[in-house]
């Protein structure tokens, strides 16, 4: 009855508002092992107002509201474990407004980032934060997704100058400003970045962006062990060296890679590295690089300076998750991701390889370690609880190293329903400012319940 | 009553809970014309938990507080306009613990920013944040501040990565982690940074650091009108230069530093500039400054490339405050700050300078142009309330003027006491949002009250 009432109430959707069998089993769907229950109602607007109609008339009949991007989250971010409407921003995807000047554009929430930057490609500007999938910025703003370039660029907390959002009441606000920086109050911009659609709905991004580089040289290169890897990424990091991007793949990852990409890179622990800047500067950055990876033992070194070759580089390494899916005919996977600081990511990377490794299960570990944050990608068979029990064991201590190791339980993919259970431990009674937080701007519980903070 | 009964409560910080005259004086005092009613009294903690044990006790008698770091404040942050405990952080200002793998640094919030880079100096690294005033890093943390270098290292919205804090009841929490990102929950962090002490006491900071640059140059060059410095700016960004600082100084403030410092630089627009890297980028990257200046008609150019001709340059930028004030004997000034997006940024500047000069009253105009950052410093005769009256006019359109621009009222000074008027107008419904985050934190409006958000 309620739901009837409700889409009486958003009759004005037409059939932007759907119930349809296949449209809700498609928004009960994650990329990962993680299940819920469906969506009672899946609605597509086509504006701010719209969404704000449909908050409104969500919080007037108790009904739950989870966004939908495009459905990348490794952490079921956008499954609706009590059902209710599930908001797909797939028709709010246009680029409103790009200022050059400015370096900044302005965005609905449903485009994603490879679209972004084909439409901003004559601009000279690009989006820097790539977190491998093509997801949607709206998206990737609530998870503070990040990826290969952080490092260098920043994560979406660095790259989201402003919002519009859509509060549980339908209202709208705006964070931030076009200025580059302020003091003006609660930087509610970074408390919406991050929330997870816990807070409200975003309807628009204002986003930096950056110059094109002039110049860019890639390389990858081996080392003997992972912690003379990871030593030469410190390094390289005190040197001050402006890297754009730093990309570890253990063995078994490169393993994998190879197979899937037609490669031949030697069967070593590797590190992926990329310089932006001018020609002379990108020069000197290499040359740098080359002589402290040397210090460190590097062998194998492979600079990859044509365009085609660099493609060819970043594509092996987006295309990493498929290529580890493929190397155990079958599988599904654990795909977890914790980040620690630079000095204890030697020990959090080969304790979690030596726990993997003792297990009955395959877990290629990769990774941004410039930013300390590595991924390990449990392949487990479908439907074998065993393994899935395994696999859940082996990420929860991985979760418990990184907090040891004065770390968080996840420096990219977010909470979603995957980690809301080891909040308590990573922040103690922060978590429930957290839900204090929450409670006051949504009372009743109604924007992505069962996300990030704990359920009343 | 209440005092007597707090100050029992208050017993075992000794000497250290204070009523003295002079110190109630020193507390009620402000850096700029800002004034108010004194605090009842001071306390000096020594520890979180003598913090805690304070807010606990205030919140038990119903009695405000508020923080004190360095009393740099240009907005009246450390007021107390209806009385209650001033929180004097002095005696809190240790270095808790470096991590030079990590580039971190543990602090206290009393310790100020020159004294934390000289206890950093034999480690090869630096806090790069720097508001010309030798502020408290608790103080610069809660008003989200910044400075000249912001434009290469960021604010301290990017250079705080974790905080420990007091909250209203006397409860400590902690935010982030020492992994350099993290996606696991709301940003606690970016919301106590730039909270001005309105929702916890800051007891302890992480701070990001940053090597010392191998190589540092710098500059002053000249233009023929504002415009044509700030296009310089512009294109100077777009190519991507990373510069460390680049400044604005408009006629008036140059006059002003010549007669201050003995210097003789040409009474026209400047801008300073300094680029940090390896000797080779250094020198690449002002070459590239170089023949961007030229392009917009620059005159004058001077490098300073030896270290004592460079601390002779930032010196004087840094003491453009005191050779302003100077400028005027016998005057008091209204410091003011507005950001803008940097394509309005010549239309803001030239603006204001247009309104000040057919005002009566002088106001020299400088700032962090590269952030669309600057300021205004009007001087009035103290005690005369009809120049007092026309600097406040000046301040107000100045602050119309950046959010019709699309800008922000405040780049870096806070809203504190001064600026209070203008949130609702730059916020709209958002400041409802903030006044909400504060019930939620601070149910009984104890902490920091009169500041940031509306008063219930």
């Amino acid at each position: 009855m309620t739901l009837q009432a409700l889409m009486a109430d958003l009759a004005f959707l037409g059939d932007r508002a759907t119930t349809s069998a296949a449209v809700l089993a498609h928004h009960g769907q994650s990329e990962t092992h993680i299940r819920s229950r469906l969506p009672d109602l899946v609605v597509f607007p086509q504006s701010t107002d719209e969404v704000a109609q449909i908050a409104a008339a969500c919080t007037r009949h108790g009904v739950p509201m989870t966004g939908w991007g495009a459905g990348t989250s490794l952490e079921g971010h956008a499954l609706t474990p009590f059902g209710g409407v599930t908001v797909d921003f797939t028709r709010m995807d246009a680029v409103l407004a790009v200022f050059p000047e400015d370096m900044l554009v302005v965005v609905q929430p449903g485009i994603t980032r490879e679209r972004l930057n084909e439409e901003l490609r004559a601009t000279g500007l690009f989006f820097p934060v790539d977190p491998g999938a093509n997801a949607s910025l709206g998206g990737m703003a609530m998870t503070r997704a990040s990826g290969t370039t952080a490092v260098r660029y920043g994560t979406m907390r660095e790259n989201v100058l402003g919002l519009e959002v859509v509060l549980a009441d339908g209202s709208v606000i705006r964070t931030g400003s076009s200025a580059p920086k302020s003091s003006a109050g609660y930087d509610l911009t970074a408390l919406m970045v991050g929330s997870e659609g816990t807070l409200g709905l975003i309807t628009e991004l204002t986003l930096r962006l950056h110059g094109q580089p002039e110049a860019v040289s890639a390389a990858s290169c081996a080392f003997g062990d992972i912690g003379a890897a990871v030593d030469c990424v410190i390094a390289t990091i005190q040197m001050g060296l402006p890297m754009a991007r730093i990309e570890f793949l253990d063995v078994a990852s490169v393993a994998a890679c190879n197979a899937w990409s037609g490669q031949d890179l030697p069967l070593m622990p590797l590190l992926l590295v990329e310089f932006h800047g001018s020609p002379a500067s990108v020069a000197e950055q290499a040359g740098r690089f080359g002589d402290i990876a040397r210090d460190y033992g590097s062998t194998g070194f492979r600079w990859a300076k044509a365009q085609e070759d660099r493609t060819q580089l970043w594509k092996m390494r987006h295309q990493a998750y498929p290529a580890i899916l493929a190397s155990r005919p079958g599988a599904t996977a654990i795909v977890t991701d914790v980040c620690v600081p630079i000095s204890a990511l030697a020990e959090a990377v080969e304790e979690t390889r030596a726990d993997i490794d003792a297990s009955p299960i395959p877990g290629p570990i990769l990774g941004h370690v410039g930013d300390g944050n590595f991924h390990a990608i449990l392949l487990v068979q479908p439907n074998d609880a065993t393994e899935l029990a395994v696999a859940k064991r082996l990420a929860a201590r991985m979760a418990e190293r990184a907090l040891r190791l004065g770390g968080t339980i996840t420096g990219e993919h977010g909470i979603g329903m995957g980690k809301l259970g080891y909040m308590a431990a990573e922040h103690g009674a922060a978590w429930g400012v957290m839900g204090a937080i929450k409670q006051a701007l949504d009372p009743a519980g109604l924007m992505n319940p069962g996300k990030l903070v704990a359920r009343k």
